[in-house]
């Protein structure tokens, strides 16, 4: 194999074009044995291998310093520099992550895992470079789907004003996760279709220079363009169009399901973790379909990721005009759902709790000073959802919880979910934002409640004394096993309750609690700074009563093993059992 | 007066051409006799009063809808639809807040005063009308300093996908604040001195019909446009070019200065509340312009707001290649910064606290997640801040200071304040923000620390028994009097502590406090939820300690006066120590 004699970019260099396009095939054998395994970004990694082998060509990394977006693209990049053993030796799956990391190489300068960040963050490295004195290119790498995001937005806009060497090469490969949605996207057809040459330039008209490659998976006309914009003094694109799955037939057709694959099988294309069962994204879709079918008025919004509520290709044909899907663009959707309320519709915005992130203004201005009745469905907030550092779901409780007037809900079972959503868009005084629940679809037979608008009122579903349980969402079953190991032990049956808003404290039922209890434990599936339990130990701060506040701790956790986690932050039954006994 | 006789839009409907423009001599002299005695938005509002009168006379508000970006330029809108009194009698003055707000009228369709949010809303309006089968037609305008902040980009993309009626006004008036940053500045000027028929289009590169009106202060020009365009069955930009601060001559041409202003001499446009006196704008610019002298790699960043920090004109040419002015573009700008920390450099990105609300998802994925040296200096962060709805500094401690890996300090002087941002820029450990002080320039001669770099060590500056109050930053006074006054009228002198970091707890110190001590009182300046004393609240929560946590309560306050929200939060001194004796 060439690549045994690959073991930084420095040893491609030497290659002839003939030795590079063999070079690409030996390294989609070691894609196709690490996804077909494990999993991962299959659609993004196969389309950009070419154009990894043409810049390692090209530029001379770590000098020359690569920058890539979202980074779900960079595999190739990691097996030539250095971590090809990842990708080829399945007992070093481990050793990589799914994303660029700076501590796995010096060919890697950020760990980055949202969308939409390369062109800003490789703009510093320009500026520095340059207040330094320092020379090299900086080259930033952005997929078309991403160009939609407002921080690509604006460090596109801004790169103009750097004028020094800056190359973005944009990976086109018409599509972002699902379809792409935003009217550059024409412009991107436009120039596709008019080789480049089309004069109105979404990036000329941005003030940056232009160059085009019309085939973005020919290592030849990739070195061409790049080689031309080597060393030059002004920000550049270079604008690739790239085949998504290229080299595997069910990835070049199915880019959708292929953006992203569990483990499958080779031969076949079989998925090795169909899943099956119940799950929330299909109840959600559901749910929601048939609520949209009996009100016009109602209308849910993603953005980016359908399939995070269930909305696959045919669900969103079946949905039509009361489904939109604003691409990476979470911005927007959020201060178009407040418009949408305002003008008397019912919107549903459903995404990731890690992407909400983008959305802390919109979510503040554009929707809860405004007070207008949209619903946010706050998708795996939960130590049992993504585990990469750059996806955790851990900080919603803290960003969220704490803007005024949102209401923000808790569920602990499938029918409260339900519930509280039927509630939610049905409602039209409040700003709502639902966590979904993550554990696992749990059923509960205890009656749920249909009227949510008298607000902070807790829910006691145990009534017991001396030690009163309050668990939230997703960490109600905790709650229930606390409740369960504490009566087996000590005989003294303690009260459980359900929150069911962290927004706010039930003053009443709190101030009740002091008479018969003496213990008080919460329980929340996030990080406990800022979060839910720190209000009840706010409000008990003078009183006799003994707060336990569990939850996890302030951290950037990275590729985590659940019961691991749990068990670090003392949030086992038998573990909080010892802690206040 | 033309005026006596418009009590709604209705009645400029049968003026002719001399008339409106007549009206609009009218509408200027009710916008001087306000802004020259209570300040305000001038430029902004001088601009738009033609387009203003071409819109309500074209349009039918409110089954039309408008939606004013930022809303700085709607005192127009307002003085046409019945609040005129707002701007004509003084004592009227307080019956209309500075931006458009539903609760004074059914005009208005939003609280609006963060930029760049007018094309999402309104594009909700949109969408909820289709869905609705109703009529109307929707109107976003925004300026075109508000075109390149992410939400706005985000926005123009989606708008073209709507496919209904809906028509963006962009207002050129070639400036933002100030002068405008970004590459896109380059293509509105091809298009403004091409007469709108240059090829290369940003709105057409968008998917957008387009319009251009060459002067839009010409209220003939306007009508026809924008009846043109009224009625149409796609999304379509007016493009329209006006002089900002039109009919006032300073405003004309000190068109930073005149952007807001205090109240000014009519007669000779003097400030009347000029200010002088030490500011932390001054001392901050003073600082950094003197850290950037001496070190290369020290880069200033503001958005679009460079006078927070005390960047006028003349010293932003003095700090040259080291001041970077990104526009409105709060994301672009921390992840710019993280790049340039990364890349060796030693930026220092300031803007307001209600802005850095545009940038928690930069702040934790950009820069915390890769823990690098970058300086945030967070303005305005106070209850003695800006106290408009939309501008408020209150809520950026849950916001920030539960992000992990984030050093946030708060200072309770001077001289701590300038020690820690020369402790922040020289170090390279840490993400650091600093709240800057905003209740007045203390100064104190209590010998400050020039390394933090061993994090959550509060200081205690006043060793005492029995009660501990934790002041943190600007409520520190309050701590000072609070003790004063325990000592006065108990004889017992508490120990009083500075804590320094927002952003974690001093478990040795709090653990030491037991010892000798039974109450605890906290006091930050921002609301309680998600803040400081929670995280105090929640050490001692088990254990004897009384704690007592005083800030704001969490609600959105609009136009207030400082000491009815500290009397209403309990944060005098007397009260305090009545709540605790």
């Amino acid at each position: 194999m060439l690549l045994d004699n690959i073991q930084s970019p420095a040893d491609i260099k030497s290659l002839d074009t003939a030795q590079l396009t063999a070079l690409a095939a030996e390294i989609r054998t070691g894609l196709m044995n690490r996804l077909s395994k494990r999993g991962g970004h299959f659609g993004p990694n196969f389309g950009f291998v070419e154009a990894t082998i043409a810049l390692h060509y090209v530029f001379d990394s770590p000098r020359d310093k690569f920058v890539f977006d979202v980074s779900h693209q960079c595999y190739t990049h990691k097996i030539l520099t250095g971590r090809k053993a990842a990708f080829f030796d399945d007992d070093a799956f481990g050793s990589v992550s799914g994303y660029t990391n700076p501590a796995e190489s010096e060919h890697d300068f950020f760990n980055v895992g949202h969308t939409s960040t390369s062109v800003s963050l490789a703009s510093g490295l320009v500026k520095s470079r340059d207040l330094q004195g320092e020379s090299g290119n900086v080259i930033a790498v952005i997929g078309d789907g991403s160009l939609s995001g407002g921080e690509a937005l604006e460090g596109l806009d801004f790169a103009a004003e750097l004028g020094s060497n800056f190359i973005i090469v944009v990976n086109d490969n018409d599509m972002s996760i699902a379809e792409n949605h935003g009217g550059l996207y024409g412009n991107l057809k436009a120039l596709r279709e008019s080789g480049g040459t089309c004069e109105c330039n979404l990036f000329r008209a941005l003030g940056l220079d232009y160059r085009f490659v019309a085939d973005g998976n020919d290592i030849a006309s990739l070195i061409e363009a790049f080689s031309a914009v080597k060393d030059t003094d002004h920000p550049t694109v270079v604008h690739i169009c790239t085949q998504k799955g290229k080299g595997y037939a069910p990835a070049e057709t199915e880019r959708e399901s292929w953006h992203w694959h569990n483990p499958f099988d080779l031969e076949t294309g079989e998925d090795l973790w169909p899943g099956g069962g119940e799950n929330y994204g299909d109840l959600t879709c559901e749910f929601l379909l048939n609520k949209m079918q009996q009100d016009k008025r109602v209308v849910t919004m993603v953005a980016a990721v359908p399939v995070c509520i269930g909305f696959t290709e045919d669900k969103r044909r079946l949905a039509g005009a009361q489904f939109i899907d604003v691409g990476i663009a979470e911005e927007h959707a959020v201060a178009m759902a407040s418009g949408i309320a305002k003008g008397g519709g019912k919107p549903v915005f459903a995404t990731h709790a890690s992407f909400f992130q983008r959305t802390y203004d919109q979510i503040s201005q554009d929707l809860c000073i405004n007070s207008n009745p949209a619903t946010l469905l706050v998708n795996t907030a939960s130590v049992y959802g993504m585990y990469d550092i750059t996806h955790l779901g851990l900080f919603d409780i803290p960003m969220m919880a704490n803007i005024p007037n949102l209401v923000y809900l808790a569920p602990t079972s499938c029918e409260e979910y339900f519930a509280m959503l039927d509630w939610s868009i049905e409602q039209d005084q409040y700003p709502v934002a639902i966590r979904m629940p993550c554990n696992g679809v749990v059923h509960s037979d205890h009656p749920v409640a249909t009227d949510y608008s008298e607000l902070n009122r807790y829910e006691i579903t145990q009534q017991g004394a001396k030690i009163a349980i309050l668990a939230l969402g997703d960490f109600y079953q905790i709650g229930e096993q606390l409740a369960a190991l504490i009566t087996e032990k000590t005989g003294i049956a303690p009260t459980l309750i359900d929150p069911r808003y962290i927004t706010g404290t039930d003053d009443v039922l709190l101030t009740q609690l002091k008479k018969d209890h003496s213990v008080v434990v919460t329980l929340e599936d996030g990080i406990l700074d800022g979060g839910f339990g720190e209000k009840i130990a706010r409000f008990y701060g003078a009183a006799e009563m003994q707060v336990y506040n569990y939850g996890l701790k302030k951290e950037f956790l990275d590729r985590y093993a659940v019961e691991d986690v749990l068990l670090a932050n003392h949030l086992t039954p038998q573990q909080i059992y010892d802690d206040i006994f």
